[in-house]
C-alpha cells in the first residue's frame, strides 16, 4: 500500500569535509554539486517519486535551514518540515519523525535517507527500496541498503551479512570506520558491504527498538503532543535535553532484527572532495574542472570555482582547488582529511564568517 | 640649478608578466604593490622631491590612464600629463617629452624613469641622480644609472663600462637579455652592470642624438606646436604614424656619448612575481604571504590575494597564487615565464575582460 509509505529525509548536517563549498549558512545538501540544475536535497526527494506520495515526504532539518528547504521544495506543507532545535545526530531525528508519523498513520512504513548523497542508478534504487519496504511491512524488520565496496575505504561503516538466497539478508554485525588493513580484508572477503545510511522500517518497529535500547529517548519523544499547537515548543525542549547519538550506535549495532538488501545503485556519500573527484568525468589529464578554468600542465586535480572568475593553473598536480563565497582552498587531494582539521581550527578561532 | 631639472615618468605600460595583478584597466604602476599606502607611480614621483620642482615633473601615459594619473597625483597640472594615443615604446615617448620641455626651457636637464620599479635606498638614489644631473648639465652626455648585478638574470639589459676613477664612466656597449651562460660570465667579470632604464640628459643632448640616429622621429616631433591648442591633435597623429622603438635601440646602443653612474640603490624592476618574491620578507617557510592566508605545509610560495577572501593552502610548494579582480592564477614560481604566454593566449582569444 503506497499510502503507508513515508520518506524521512535528513537534511540538518553541514558536511565539513566538503568545505569551503559546504558552509554553515549553505550546507552541501542545498548545493547543485553536480551542476544538474537540482540540489542534492531536491534529487534525494525526487528519487522517492513512485515510492511514496508527496504528502508523505518529511524533511528533518535545523530551524536555520527551514527557509532553504521551503524554497527548494515548495510543495512541502509546513507540517512536513520537522525542525531540530539543535542537531543531536540521527537517533533523535529518526525518533522524532517516527513518533510524529505514527500519530498520523499507525501502519506507516518509513524510508530514512541522508539528503546529501548521490545515487546514479535511480531505477535500481527504487527497485531495491521496494524490496526493502515489502519486507519491512510484512515483519518487524529493520532493513538497510548495503553497497558492494569497490575499494577499502576507511571512512565508511561496513556491514557483515549472512549469505542466503533471499534478497533480504540477515545482518551479523556492523564495523564503523575500520583501519586500512581490516578494510582491505573486509573487501576481499566478499562478506561485507558498505552502510549507505539508508534505513527502512515500520514506525512501530523502530519505536519498539528504541523502547528496548534507548528508553530515555522514548520517554522524551513519546511525551510530545504531535500535531498539537505546543508541538514545536515541546520538540525544541526535548532536542535541547536529549542525548546525541547515531541510529547506528543506538539501534543498528544492537538489534537482532536488522537485515540488508544488497544494492548496486551507483551510490556515493559525496563525503569528501576525493569522492566527488572519483565519480565525475575527467579531462585528458585526469582533471575534474568545474568553472571558467584554463589548466596548463595540470594533472589529477579537482577544481571547482565560480564561473565568473577566470582560474588559470600551471604545474599543479593532485590538488583540490575550491572557491566558494569568501573562501579559497588549495589542498593536496591525498591529504584531504586535513580539510576537517582546517575547519575545526577556524571553529576554535571563532572565524564564523568562513565556516 | 634645480629650476632646470625635469623628471619624465613613463607610465604607459601594462607589465603583463605581473598578470593578473597588472591589468589593462589598472596596470602595475597604479597599484600599491608593496602595501606601503602609495602606488609605484606615487613612489616614483615622491623620489624626485629635492631633485626637481613639482611643476617640472611630467608623466607620460596612455590617454586611458589619464584619470588614474590625475587621481593619484592631484598636484599635476593638465599640461604635465603627456598622452600617447598608442604606446610606441620609449623612444617616441622620450622624444615627445624632450621637445615639449625644451620649448619651455632650452636649458632643461631631464631624468627619465619608469613608473613601476622600486628603489629601496632613496637617499642614495637621489645622490646618484645629482651626480648624473651635474655631469649631463655640464657636457653633452647621456647618462644611465647602472646597477651592480647580484645574479645572472637573463631578463635585463647589461651595460659594459670602461673602468675609471670618475663616478661617471664611459659606456662601451649594451647587451639586451643575454643567454644564461653569457649572463653568468658578465656577472663574474665585474665589468657589467644592469641597465635600470633610468636616463639623464639635457633636452638639447637627446634631441641631438635623435637628429643623428632617428631623423624620422625628429621630423615628426619637431613639427608639433607645443603648448598650442592643436598640440594634442598633432601629437595623436604623430603617435599613430611613428615607428615603435625603444630608446635603447634608437639611441643608447648607437651613441658614443653614453655614460653610466654605478648605483647601489636597492633597485628592482618588479618585472615578475619572482622579483617581488625576492625583495619581500619571508615567513619561517620562505613564503611571502599578502592577504588573509592560512598556509599549512606550504613552502617557497608567494601568495597575494584580496584580504576579504580567506585563502587556505595545504601542501603547496614553490607556487605563485595571485588573485586580483576576476582572475585567480596558480602557477609554479620557477615557470613564471609562462605567465606572459597565458596572457598572450587570452589576447588571441580576445578575452579582454581578463587581461
Amino acid at each position: 500500500m503506497i499510502q503507508n509509505n513515508y520518506a524521512v529525509v535528513m537534511a540538518g548536517g553541514v558536511g565539513s569535509r566538503f568545505w569551503p563549498y559546504s558552509r554553515k549558512r549553505f550546507p552541501k545538501q542545498f548545493h547543485d554539486v553536480l551542476g544538474t540544475g537540482k540540489s542534492l536535497l531536491q534529487q534525494t526527494v525526487d528519487r522517492f517519486k513512485g515510492v511514496c506520495l508527496d504528502e508523505n515526504i518529511y524533511v528533518v532539518t535545523n530551524e536555520a535551514y527551514k527557509p532553504l528547504v521551503m524554497e527548494q521544495l515548495p510543495f512541502l506543507k509546513d507540517d512536513q518540515v520537522l525542525l531540530e532545535k539543535v542537531g543531536k545526530n540521527t537517533a533523535p531525528c529518526i525518533a522524532y519523525a517516527a513518533y510524529k508519523i505514527q500519530t498520523q498513520n499507525p501502519d506507516a512504513n518509513i524510508v530514512t535517507a541522508p539528503s546529501d548523497h548521490i545515487i546514479l542508478k535511480e531505477e535500481e534504487y527504487r527497485t531495491r527500496l521496494q524490496v526493502a519496504l515489502d519486507a519491512s511491512a510484512k515483519d518487524s524488520r529493520i532493513i538497510t541498503l548495503g553497497i558492494t565496496p569497490n575499494r577499502p575505504d576507511t571512512g565508511y561503516g561496513y556491514i557483515r551479512f549472512e549469505e542466503s538466497d533471499s534478497l533480504v539478508k540477515h545482518v551479523l554485525n556492523f564495523t564503523e570506520k575500520p583501519k586500512l588493513e581490516i578494510a582491505k580484508a573486509f573487501v576481499s572477503s566478499g562478506e561485507y558491504v558498505w552502510n549507505a545510511g539508508i534505513f527502512i522500517f515500520k514506525a512501530a518497529t523502530i519505536i519498539e527498538a528504541f523502547e528496548k535500547f534507548e528508553p530515555e529517548i522514548v520517554k522524551q519523544f513519546s511525551s510530545i503532543s504531535y500535531y498539537g499547537k505546543e508541538e514545536q515548543e515541546q520538540v525544541d525542549k526535548v532536542f535541547l535535553e536529549c542525548k546525541e547519538i547515531s541510529i547506528d550506535y543506538a539501534v543498528m549495532e544492537r538489534a537482532e532484527n536488522v537485515y540488508v538488501v544488497l544494492s548496486d545503485i551507483g551510490w556515493s556519500d559525496l563525503g569528501t572532495w576525493k569522492s566527488l573527484y572519483e565519480i565525475q568525468d575527467k579531462d585528458g589529464n585526469a582533471n575534474v574542472l568545474d568553472g571558467n578554468i584554463k589548466a596548463y600542465e595540470t594533472k589529477n586535480c579537482i577544481i571547482k570555482t565560480p564561473s565568473e572568475r577566470l582560474v588559470v593553473t600551471q604545474g599543479l598536480e593532485g590538488f583540490i582547488v575550491a572557491e566558494y563565497d569568501n573562501v579559497l582552498m588549495i589542498c593536496k587531494k591525498d591529504d584531504e582529511q586535513e580539510v576537517k582539521k582546517m575547519v575545526n581550527e577556524l571553529k576554535s578561532a571563532k572565524a564564523d564568517d568562513f565556516i
